[in-house]
């Protein structure tokens, strides 16, 4: 339908069939001025889509000298798709494929004016880090979490400026608008964090130099020798890292009618399920809201994060002895308990992906030795034996160390706790007639023998909470294929599990051999200056890892046809991506919450495609 | 030809067939004794090897109680296998099969009595750390490199016991016998460099408490609560990383003449070529003495942990601009030259395989801010800026971080420095009409475009160096094959490279997703507590880590045919691993020093397997 448009042409009056060479037009103004709209209406049913058109008017003749698909918001765009079905300019397969799937999350978080649009106002960006959290925020800066509590309670909008966060900043975290951090990368803790609570955070923005004692934050290369100060306005723009001075406008989230239409064309036609990632009773009902059919990916260790049962995993990590240990991981199992019936009851029967817990240990403990004390105090033990304690949780390489189900084997009553966790709360819902679909979900599986001993522990598990089996209840044991020795196991795997959920991030860093933490030293180089990769493979599923998952497929739908799988991670909400999965033959994707509605018109556009 | 042999049998004067079930003998003791001795020859003869008998002589008559392949030193079963050919009870072939060639290390290198035999004599070990550098050492405890410096010079045997070493402390390691440290891994930096230098070293020794101040050590769980000082006398057991108190006997390597017949056997039937890894010209020299083919491994990144040129790297990694930079490169390239042309002439014509640096670049850096000061005034910068460069250069998992390639493409000069050092190195050689056969191994190759990226540096270096083509020495390229990617894309590495090298211990670590650095927190639990595993796979080749590279090698012949493959690390020293190498076709195996007449021997037996 597209075809190459000759430049500058002169019009008839009357609407020109595109692609003739030349005409003449002989009229008045008002009369070119309506030959030039006739065109451009012609135009666009030619393009099948809104034209931006340029044109000049010389000796009363009409000379056209472009015309280009008109830029617009995501908003005007499935504005404008929906409105060109109605008039019966585009059928709705076509209105799916005329939307960029990547701008729906601009509808539905706060956002700034676009980086030219700022230029021309001449605003600059202070300097830049890691885009870590989508949105935007505009607030006082303080450079403390109680700070940022005391201030937001008195009315004050602020941003927590942190060299880098950890677990005592949650409270900070929460009550401020936006955070940013000096050091850490895309999976740092305040990375993560402000994620889960849907915050705007700009992480590892090299150039700040915070002055935690004289409360200022100076900004290298800025050109300016003169720092903020506690209070100063500060503006973040989580989406693409910038950070400005000064208060922007901020353009508060929307949603559109059309929206929806778009969204339930999108859904007749799309063949994978979308799935959301969701850690908390409040975010799986976020995911309900955004449309997810189920919850693909609740990462259980981020429950552990708020204070009190911060310190309790504190507590139970470093006791020395079962016995200790496991009245703490009580206390967690009574708080997990109590997360997984509230998220059991919001997704209302849907299915629900609980993870074991993955993440590195250490992770979880403290930076400096002092909260060590109150840890040391609450398990009756000395000061050292704790320290030592927490110095053999220490790791060279975390992101490849004591993890996922390698902590759950040979931390005692780790993944029990979980377990139980689990299956009491889905024996709460349907002792009360609610529905539960629960999948168990195994992180960081390299060898069959993990999940053999893990269903082991399951089944006893089982045994403890239901005195006989039940069928009230689905109970689904699931692998996260997230290294390549996973997927070559695929076959044996298969015989164990029911689904496989890829993990897109820790498969792309295993195959590659690349620490996605670290990758900021030299992958933008490669991509930007040395021109020797094309596109992060963090974000666009690599074409190797995607080869690695078919072979995947292949040998476990060898064993079980009917193996359920799925992708995880920031890829599954990046549509470049979604494609791959569409081809794979992928049952779902699971994308994180503001990415859903994108991912589920991408996962639409990879079928018509 | 092994059978079941009945227990107790009574025995005729004159020899019995085994299997017979019973027999008699009346006669004095002297015929008794012969009919034993003569007993013992046919068994001997019917199982094809020494026999350990226990019997007993019971009114006249000799019970037999039990027979067993008798155990021996490796020195002993050398000796018997050679001697048993000799006497034309063994073909070659099934005395080279008789040898475990695991034990050959054994003669190679001083070692302790076995610790059965110790415990005979009441010692047992005061701790065990990891067996990080093989070999066993007595020597008075120094807490500081340059005591151990200074007591060397006087005559002391010393044994160095640090926290962990950094590069500040090498000169230390080099004038102790030994090293044993309390923290770190098989790869931290005092087992690397002790391997190289061909110590003993006994590193993670969690149970040893070290007081710098007080001069003293304490050990854990050793029931002592006495601290050892500087001076006392310890003992080492690089093999088994056991650490005794006192001065215990450490017997000396050996080689008997027997060992060279052997040898000469296994090289005769082998067909996989035997290199070894080789980082000094020092070791180089060994390397041939060890009857090593060819190096298969020159590590360039050790060549910088001496003191001059650790500095000058120092600066070049913290050099703000490519001139001040380009400098301390110089400097660099001079020191590698040299040694190029060192260990170039000991191989006589040999391949000599020179890995471009290697290594996460944080870790060339200093602990603390003390030598940033030198290095500041060395590149006329201020100290705050130099720490800001050092800072950049931290990493959350360096192992899978800013290493290999990456570095070298990504660090103005780096790998230029170090190809126009090779090539210099190359022309001294030749010019003096010496033989040098150089293969260039690119390290962490994960896409193409690095391989090609490289060659074109290459091509440029060679350029420099030589004003028109040559064809006076041979200079190939290899990619070393360690992260899954690189193995799912060999086929298009293939087309820019000549040789292949799988990285056994980086293949392991991205294929399983464990760092080798903190698999020590789980992998014994997961072998000798869950049962989970049944071997190391850092120590014996993963069957799916084999697979992969099988995959590999299927994907390179396809486009080349004739590229040559290895394996390079730890696991080519493994006779395991080797019997794989030997099944995918490899062409050659890569040991570290004082494992390769074991690798001879264990590529011989796979072949005759």
């Amino acid at each position: 339908m597209r075809g190459s448009l000759p430049t500058p042409v002169a019009l008839t009056a009357g609407a020109a069939a595109p692609g003739k060479e030349e005409a003449t037009l002989e009229a008045s103004l008002p009369e070119a001025f309506e030959a030039i709209s006739d065109y451009c209406a012609t135009l666009e049913s030619h393009f099948g889509d809104m034209q931006d058109i340029e044109f000049t008017i010389e000796d009363g003749h009409p000379y056209l000298l472009q015309a280009r698909t008109a830029k617009r918001t995501a908003h005007a765009a499935v504005r404008v798709a929906v409105d060109m079905v109605s008039e019966g300019v585009l059928t709705k397969e076509e209105a799916l494929l005329r939307v960029d799937a990547r701008s729906l999350e601009q509808l539905l978080q706060a956002r700034l004016p676009a980086q030219a649009e700022l230029s021309a106002r001449g605003i600059e960006p202070l300097t830049v880090g890691l885009p870590a959290s989508p949105g935007a925020a505009s607030g006082r800066i303080v450079f403390d979490a109680d700070d940022a509590v005391r201030w937001a309670a008195e009315g004050q909008e602020v941003i927590l400026v942190r060299p880098e966060t950890s677990a005592e900043d949650i409270h900070g975290m929460k009550a401020a608008k936006g955070v940013v951090t000096a050091t850490g990368g895309m999976t740092s803790h305040a990375a993560v964090v402000a994620r889960g609570l849907g915050k705007c955070c700009v992480v590892g923005s090299g150039g700040l130099r915070i002055d935690l004692q004289k409360r200022t934050v100076h900004v290298d290369g800025s050109g300016s020798s003169e720092a903020l100060r506690e209070g100063d306005l500060l503006t973040l723009d989580g989406s693409t890292g910038h950070v400005y001075t000064g208060a922007l406008d901020v353009i508060a989230s929307t949603t559109v009618d059309e929206l929806h239409k778009l969204m339930s064309w999108a859904d007749q036609i799309r063949r994978m399920r979308g799935y959301a990632e969701a850690d908390t009773p409040q975010a799986a009902r976020a995911a309900l809201s955004y449309g997810a059919e189920g919850v693909g990916l609740c990462r259980t260790e981020r429950m552990f994060f708020a204070q009190d049962r911060l310190f309790a995993m504190r507590c139970a990590l470093l006791a020395v002895d079962d016995e200790r240990r496991s009245r703490w991981l009580m206390e967690l199992e009574r708080a997990q308990r109590d997360d997984f019936v509230e998220i059991f009851q919001a997704m209302e029967g849907r299915p629900v992906t609980i993870r074991l817990l993955d993440r590195a240990l250490e992770e979880f403990l403290p930076q400096d030795e002092e909260p060590l004390q109150a840890i040391a105090k609450a398990l009756d033990l000395e000061l050292e034996e704790v320290s030592k304690a927490a110095e053999r949780h220490r790791e060279s390489n975390p992101a490849f160390g004591h993890r996922g189900v390698r902590a759950g084997l040979t931390v005692p009553g780790l993944y029990d706790m979980q377990l139980r966790a689990m299956l009491f709360a889905a024996r709460d819902c349907t002792d009360r007639g609610a529905p539960v679909e629960l999948e168990v979900l195994i992180p960081m599986v390299a060898f069959t023998s993990e999940v053999e001993a893990l269903c082991a522990v399951l089944n006893g598990v089982r045994r403890q909470v239901f005195a006989e089996p039940t069928s009230l209840f689905t109970c689904r044991v699931g692998a996260m294929i997230e290294l390549p020795r996973a997927c070559l196991i695929a076959g044996e795997l298969a015989q164990y599990t029911h689904f496989f959920s890829f993990g897109g991030n820790d498969l792309t860093q295993t195959t590659l051999g690349i620490s996605r933490d670290d990758a900021s030293r030299f992958l933008p180089t490669y991509m930007n200056n040395l021109g020797l990769l094309a596109r992060d493979p963090f974000t666009h599923l690599d074409e190797r890892v995607a080869e690695l998952m078919g072979m995947t497929l292949e040998r476990a739908k060898a064993v079980r046809p009917d193996l359920i799988a799925g992708l995880c991670g920031d890829q599954g909400g990046s549509p470049a991506s979604i494609a791959i999965c569409e081809r794979l033959g992928l049952d779902f994707v699971c994308a994180p919450l503001p990415q859903l509605p994108g991912a589920r018109l991408a996962a639409a556009q990879a079928r018509l495609r």
